[in-house]
C-alpha cells in the first residue's frame, strides 16, 4: 500500500503529536486524532488538525494502518498494553520518545507478533508544551531518527521513512536504540545537567556580572523537573558513562591549569573550536 | 570640574574602546582617540568616532583629564609603564579589562602618586571584535563595574561614575578587585570551560541528535584561545576555587543518580529553576 493511502492515527495531541497530525493532513488517506481530553479535541477540531477526532481508542485503532503514539515515555507501554487488542494485524506502531532502549524492548515484548513496533525520535521541538504550540512546519529541515531492532522488518522501516518524509524532514537517520540513548545522554542530557549545576552556584552579586555566555549556558535550567528526572533515570547507564567521560576531560583541563601548561590549555580550546566549527 | 567639560582620551579603538568613544561624543569637553593602526584611525575618522584622532601617545595624553585604556589585559600595564611620563598630575586613568586583581595592583604600583588609576569593567559586548563592531548604544541598560582599592579616592569614583553614566548604563556597581575576579570566574570563565569540555566529547553521529540545548551550551566554544588562556591563567586561583565548588555539586548529583534518589534529583533541578527565575 502506498503511504499516501495510509490510515494514520496519532495518539496524544500535544506539541509533537499535534504537529505530526497537522503535517500529515491531506498527504495520507486519513488522519485520525485520539486524546483523553475533550478540550484538546475541541482545539484540534477548530484548527482542523485531523480528519477525524476520537476520545476512545476502540473507535479508531481498529481502522489504522499506522499508529503514532505521541505520549510521555512512561505512558507509551501502558497505553499499548491496555489497547493492543484493538490493533489489527499488520499495523505499524511508532512512538516519538526521546529515550529508546527500554521503551522499544518493553513494547516489542508486549505486542503480538503480527503487529510491528518501531521506535522513532523526531529531532524537532520548541519551548513550551501542549497543542497550542503545535504547528504544521515543525519538522521541516530537521533530522528524524529511527531505532529499529532485530525484530523490525525492512517493510516497517521503509513505510516509516516514507511517512515522515511527508513531514518535510531533512534526513531520516537509523541508529540502534543503544546508540541513540548513548548519544542523547551527551547531546541533550549533559547540557541539562551542566546548566542546572552551573546555575546552582549562583550568589546574589553574581547578577551584576552575568553576560551572554552565562545566560546561554543556563537557558535550559528552567527545567520541567518531573520529565527530566524520569529521562535521567531511564538513561542512567549512558548518562553516567557520559559523566565519566566528561570528568576525564575536566581533570585533564584542571591539571593543565594547575601546572600552568598553557600549550595544553590552548590545544583543549582549539579542539573545542574545531568541533564547534565542524558542527 | 564638571564631567561635561572633561577631556577624555580613549586608548585602543576596538570593540569596547570604539563604543566608549562613540558613546561619549558630544557629551564631554573633547573625545580623543588613540590607536597604533592607521587603518583603524581612518575607520574612526569616517564614522566620526572621536573629536580628534592620534597615532602617538605623547600628542594626546598630556591634554587628558581622563584616560580610558581599552587594550587587552596584558597590554594595559606595558602601555602605562611606557607612557606614564606623558600623563599630567590629577589625570584619572581607567581600564576596561574583564580581569581586575592583578592588573589593578600592578598598575597602581607603577603610576606616580599624583595620577590615580581605577579599575573598571563594562558588562557589555557582542560577538566578534574590532572597531567595525563598535556602536554608540553598546552600554545602554547594562551594568558597569568599578573595582576601587584602598588607594582610590571618592573623587575618582565619583568622576568615573558620572562619566560612565553618560553612556546610558543601567547601574554602576562597586566591588573589590578580589570579589570581581571571584564572581567573574563563575559567571564568565565557567561557562567557557563547560562549553569547551562539553564540545570535546563530540562524535560524528552526535550531530543527528543536536538540539537547542546543546547548541546554546556550546555557543562560546568558538573561543579566542589566546585571550582565554590568558584570562584563565590570570584568574587561576578563583577559577580553581569555582571548579572545586562545581565538583561538589557534580558529585552530589552523580551520587543521587547512582542511588536513584529521585527526590534529591528533583530538589537539585528545582533549585536551579528557582535561581534561573530569580535571575
Amino acid at each position: 500500500m502506498n503511504v499516501s493511502e495510509c490510515q494514520v492515527t496519532v495518539v496524544g495531541l500535544g506539541l509533537i503529536g499535534g504537529s505530526i497530525a497537522l503535517g500529515l493532513m491531506g498527504k495520507v488517506g486519513k488522519v485520525r486524532g485520539l486524546d483523553v481530553s475533550e478540550d484538546i479535541l475541541e482545539h484540534a477540531r477548530k484548527r482542523r488538525m485531523a480528519d477525524e477526532l476520537y476520545l476512545h481508542p476502540e473507535d479508531c485503532l481498529p481502522h489504522s494502518d499506522v499508529v503514532i503514539v505521541a505520549l510521555y515515555p512512561r505512558q507509551v507501554e501502558a497505553f499499548l498494553l491496555q489497547n493492543r487488542e484493538y490493533l489489527r494485524p499488520k499495523t505499524l506502531v511508532m512512538d516519538v520518545s526521546s529515550i529508546k532502549e527500554r521503551i522499544v524492548h518493553a513494547v516489542q515484548k508486549i505486542l503480538p507478533p503480527e503487529i510491528e513496533f518501531l521506535g522513532t525520535h523526531p529531532m524537532a521541538g520548541r519551548e513550551g508544551r501542549g497543542i497550542e504550540r503545535a504547528r504544521e512546519e515543525m519538522f521541516l529541515g530537521s533530522y528524524y531518527l529511527l531505532t529499529p531492532t532485530e525484530k523490525n522488518t525492512p517493510w516497517a522501516i521503509k513505510k516509516a521513512t516514507s511517512l515522515v518524509e511527508l513531514l518535510g524532514v531533512l534526513k531520516v537517520v537509523t541508529l540502534t536504540p543503544k546508540e541513540h540513548d548513548a548519544l542523547v545522554s551527551y547531546t541533550s542530557q549533559m547540557p541539562h545537567v551542566l546548566a542546572s549545576l552551573l546555575m546552582n552556584g549562583f550568589k546574589d552579586k553574581s547578577k551584576y556580572l552575568v553576560g551572554g555566555s552565562f545566560k546561554d549556558a543556563t537557558r535550559v535550567a528552567t527545567i520541567n523537573e518531573d520529565l527530566w528526572v524520569e529521562l535521567f533515570m531511564q538513561n542512567k547507564k549512558y548518562l553516567l558513562m557520559e559523566m565519566d567521560s566528561f570528568e576525564d576531560r575536566w581533570n585533564d583541563f584542571k591539571e593543565a591549569l594547575q601546572k600552568e601548561d598553557t600549550a595544553h590549555l590552548r590545544r583543549i580550546l582549539q579542539q573545542a573550536k574545531m568541533f564547534k566549527d565542524k558542527l
